[in-house]
């Protein structure tokens, strides 16, 4: 690639993102829109243009997200966006803290340094420009390394100095959140799992009665045993769909006074046909008794060995969760029950050994998912240079010797390759993680973030810059397979270019497409036209979802590791870095405060989860450096060692510190007091899943079922 | 060594046993050495001869400690004692298991081998009827060594199952003792460390009132802040000096009506003559004052980051010294209380990163020693042979030609080398364990015992059985030092023989001691005689202390580890291994029943530290099994490589199911009712350090001091 397709690349990109730009300030002012721009402030029932955000000023948008403060993130948001932005701040201020530093002492060092290197550590020919501000540029074994050696712990302890401070801010952001008045139903509540079987004459529910009964005289309050809901939930759905169905076919009568018909048979494409109004109405009449006849088995005769067991305090609910009940470890194990709306009822019932089995088989194939996958990001790496298209498939030489077509594919090629690549994997990690038998969805995302870290940088960044490297000197390595630190470091500046266009085509074009939502509008119109008639279909329509941190922070993480491990060997990637992370949090504070939703909240759970990664990232970097610096022959290259030995005591700090916080309530924190006293039916209530919940609030049969002792009078 | 030293060494040691037997026998029935006989029994106030030790049969301690149950001996020693009996019969049960297919099975198989090695695979030239019966005398790569296959298999699966049983058993133990309706001072206090510096115009005591009051508004009961005893301790030490002094001078006065005088210098060798009775009396008057001046001073002035928390129930100390208490997890962090008489004070106020770094740096400083003790080790085991004694010193050649000198050295000399050097070193280990900030005496006797089994695992046996071989085969391995693990395998037989001595050795003659318990009986009637003159003093001079686990414990696995790792190679060394733990068991079960009195109760603790150390030999036994299949040429060998993978899953699973409930207190079992309602004054006393106690029962200003919050009211 040479320094022109680089700069067409930057150009178009930034291109295209002043073009989306302008769509959004012109279509985020329609009223027509505000559903897609705006639905977080719908949501909690604000009217989006009340706040001015029909003025003239295109810009206002960017003036209300500097103008926010964490607070309003944390309110309109919860605690775990505002992480996000501890977490994209935190990287800010590293990248800034480190060019101001890195930029005026590193370049001026560099360009004067006037070595040529033969060999492949160019960027493939002609590229120079870039080179002569690397340090490809000095001579090996030069005294300027020192200047060098200097950056490399600069940045590190910029590093340090920046991700403490941030640890201890979300942690007291997740104590603030924890301690607040404000009534939470989790904070009442645990989880137990691996309840032993029941003794002969006891049910679930009065064994789990008994039992915590007696350990907690004072503050127990009441438990749900978790049932086996799959019947019960088909039959719900179903009624559900029914239920739409009429609603739908009623607003369609209402519209058009012609009787909806429909057929019964396979999606409403074969078999008799009838009056869709009737039909449903009949099914709505047969399935009600039939679920409530379903619910009340299930809850009597599907008990699992599960259940969710309520306090009537905070403190008590914390101290339980971490404390050990049984003196087998692997039964009544006790933990903090997940938020109602995020927990994943059907792990609740696996067994302590089946979870450990489940995870270890999960990260065995994952581990050859990351593996093996690195065969083809390899192949498309090595042959996605025009020069192997040509060769491979000769066809395409008439287009490709097109000069612009040449210069845009040249530009776009590989990465378009990779991106399409990457956006396959998530949804099978997060399917692998909940395989593990995680109890809750924010843990599940959290894992997959993990395991999509791991496969991000192990394939994409080292399959690339190796990768590339690997198809010219792969006898170097047969011959002595212990050069793979050297070969890292050497293989490194020949790939900067491609990192440099990737992450400028992921935050022009992605972060353009972030903030003018053309897909979700174009989708929303389109269901709104053709398909939503009723105003439950609408909302579905427009419902806006989360963040989604399961691929979010990953490809962020990817970014920070290419800019880390780039940062002293080629400065000039750190200004991009600061633009894409600056650009992210611009963009996305205010997708946070007017666009998503949270879709559940886990107190700031995901900071120790992003902590080690950028740890990770910095102590890849600090190997890279100690590699290219062996490359560049350098005698002193041992006083780079104390680094990674420094990460690694600095992990440890930090984990003895503050993680356990982040596992568990600190009691100190539980055990302020509330605004009101809670409402415990209502917190008992708020966990039944939906499908078990009675329509009618008079009926109390679930009551029954749900708490067989109450029977006895001796719980309340 | 020839056989016939082999067997003068086995006869002399059981000669030596025999007569240590009969002295037992013959001195326990005489009256006057009953303090040194059933020490534990006058303890609890019995009469040793009310139940007919006195009786005509030699033998009537053996059918004693047979008819004993697990009960007898939990009530009279405690937990600890009876873990370590069930440690002595699950290894019996494993050695006796495996000898019973073992022998059978393996001997006639090798008897029959007719295979001769040429390398240094014999015992060193002559002594080949072990040899015989050993797995060397099998032919490479024969098929007849899947018969040691099988028998490698069926030891390390009936290890797995005696295990299991133990800890299960053990954990049963654990439970009943920690359910017991009687009160223990212990389980109703938690020790809090890493208190953060106390808030302007806020005692120590304050603060810690304030903390736990509102985490724990019902069971908080009341707090001991840990104060820095240095002097009052000094002063007290001084007091109690006097005290003993005027006691000891006022029966050598009733004795001889002669006022007995003391100078008052150095060591009452120089200075003035005093009289004895009047000047203690003065100093008694003197230092009475100042130490309660002392104790006040100290009880307002010194107190320290650490207190002692108690409860008014047991489950909520359970509860809270598991639970996290400050959101930053270096602070105010709780642990259950340790035994008062068992407390290490000085440890108290160490701060958390004190710890972490004295630990590590413990681990440093013992890695050091277990690693550089290796070199004289290895010296003293190839220098100890006669040959070499005779190059060496030539001037002990005539000494060393007589033939009954000659056979006894070779025997005992390297043996004796061993022990001697042996011996130094508990006691720095548990020097370093107590320098780690360990709080209770009982966890560092763990922590010692731990780092003293590496050090005899690593030094003695691999130390002799590869140094053995090392000198013969040292550019072996420099050469190629992947070679280890076949090296390992293939110098184990050379060493059986050594080895069998050192077993027998230990067994009739150590154990010969320890029941006849010469040493302290000497020491007891020279004390008597010449030293002693009050009860209390006679009463110390006869105290027979602990089991002693700390050197104890490794002894017995560096034999059960000895045992294991020949058993497949050389069966004929199982039986005395049940020699060893069967003499043990009885010896010491009288020992326990009748001598020693328990010095803490750390409720089966041990346990998990036992049964880590066996596994681990246990996974030496598989991999030095895999070395000598190797050795031998087998080709199946890959065949016994799940073995060590199937002992890390067992260990993994054992730790999973049992361990937690060894490291706090289950709450199933904390929650049980008590014989009567606890007594918080007396549970609260009983932690205070002697020099802190007032004298008179009505001086109350230790109170005032220990619980500024009661002068407010507020606290009972």
């Amino acid at each position: 690639m040479d320094f022109s397709s680089f700069l067409t690349s930057l150009g178009t990109s930034f291109a295209i993102f002043v073009i989306l730009m302008l769509l959004f300030t012109w279509l985020s002012r329609k009223p027509g829109n505000s559903v897609v721009y705006y639905p977080n402030l719908i949501w909690r029932g604000l009217d989006p243009y009340e706040n001015g955000a029909r003025t003239r000023n295109p810009f206002a948008w960017i003036r209300e997200a500097f103008s926010s403060s964490e607070k309003d993130v944390i309110t309109v948001s919860g605690v775990d966006t505002a992480v996000y932005f501890v977490f994209l701040t935190t990287v800010l201020g590293i990248l800034i803290f480190s060019g101001l530093v890195l930029l005026p002492l590193l370049l001026p060092v560099a360009a004067t340094g006037k070595y040529v290197p033969k060999t492949n550590s160019t960027s493939k020919g002609t590229f120079n420009d870039l080179d002569k501000l690397s340090m490809g540029h000095i001579k090996p074994n030069s005294p300027r390394l020192w200047t060098f050696v200097i950056a490399t712990y600069w940045v590190s302890f910029v590093t340090y100095f920046l991700l403490w401070k941030a640890y201890k801010h979300v942690s007291g952001l997740r104590a603030a959140a924890l301690m607040s008045p404000e009534v939470r139903a989790e904070q009442f509540s645990v989880l137990v799992r691996d309840i032993p079987p029941s003794p002969e004459g006891q049910t679930r529910k009065e064994q789990v009665d008994t039992y915590f009964k007696k350990i907690y005289p004072e503050s127990f309050y009441r438990s749900m045993v978790v049932t086996e809901n799959k019947q019960v939930n088909e039959i719900w759905v179903e009624l559900e769909g029914y239920k739409k169905k009429l609603a739908r076919a009623e607003a369609v009568y209402a519209l058009s006074k012609k009787k909806p018909m429909n057929k019964t048979g396979f999606l409403g494409l074969i078999g008799k046909k009838v009056d869709t109004i009737v039909y449903c109405k009949d099914k709505i009449n047969e399935l009600t008794p039939k679920l409530e006849a379903e619910q009340k088995v299930t809850l009597r005769e599907k008990q699992q060995a599960s259940a969710l067991v309520f306090f009537t305090n905070r403190a008590s609910a914390a101290a339980a969760a971490q404390s050990l009940h049984a003196r087998m470890v692997d039964t009544w194990t006790v933990m903090d029950a997940p938020e109602p709306r995020q927990i994943i009822w059907t792990n609740l019932p696996k067994s302590f050994y089946e979870r450990q089995i489940r995870q270890y088989v999960v990260y065995i194939i994952v581990f050859l998912t990351v593996v093996f996958f690195m065969i083809p990001i390899g192949f498309i790496s090595a042959f996605t240079t025009l020069e192997n298209l040509k060769k491979l498939l000769p066809f395409l030489k008439p287009i490709i010797n097109q000069d612009v077509i040449r210069t845009v594919l040249e530009a776009y090629l590989p990465q378009i390759a990779l991106i399409v690549f990457l956006a396959l994997l998530p949804k099978f990690l997060l399917f692998l993680s909940k395989a593990e038998g995680i109890p809750s969805e924010s843990h599940a995302i959290r894992a997959a973030s993990g395991k999509y870290f791991y496969f991000i940088v192990l394939n994409v960044f080292l399959g690339v810059t190796v990768g590339g490297t690997l198809f010219s000197t792969l006898k170097t390595i047969e011959k002595d397979p212990n050069k793979i630190v050297p070969l890292l470091g050497s293989s490194l500046p020949g790939n900067a270019t491609f990192f440099l266009t990737y992450v400028a085509l992921l935050f022009f074009v992605g972060y353009g497409l972030e903030l003018s939502r053309i897909v979700p509008l174009i989708i929303y119109h389109l269901k709104r036209r053709y398909l939503c008639k009723t105003e439950a279909e609408l909302k579905e329509a427009w419902a806006p979802g989360d963040l989604g941190y399961a691929t979010r922070i990953p490809k962020d993480m990817l970014i920070i590791t290419i800019v880390l491990c780039y940062s002293v060997i080629a400065p000039v990637i750190i200004p991009f870095g600061v633009i894409y992370f600056g650009l992210g949090w611009l963009v996305l504070r205010n997708q946070a405060l007017k666009v998503y939703v949270p879709s559940y909240e886990s107190y700031g759970r995901l900071w120790p989860h992003v902590h080690t990664r950028i740890l990770a990232a910095l102590i890849l970097y600090q190997l890279t450096m100690v590699g290219y610096f062996v490359a560049k022959e350098f005698r002193s290259t041992p006083v780079l060692i104390p680094l990674p030995i420094l990460s690694f005591i600095f992990a440890f700090i930090c984990s003895k510190k503050f993680y356990r916080f982040f596992q568990s309530t600190a009691l100190e924190v539980a055990c302020r007091e509330l605004k009101e006293t809670p409402n415990m039916e209502l917190i008992f209530r708020s966990f039944i899943p939906p499908s078990l919940t009675a329509d009618k609030s008079d009926d109390d049969h679930f009551e029954d079922a749900l708490s067989h002792a109450s029977r006895s009078g001796s719980f309340a």
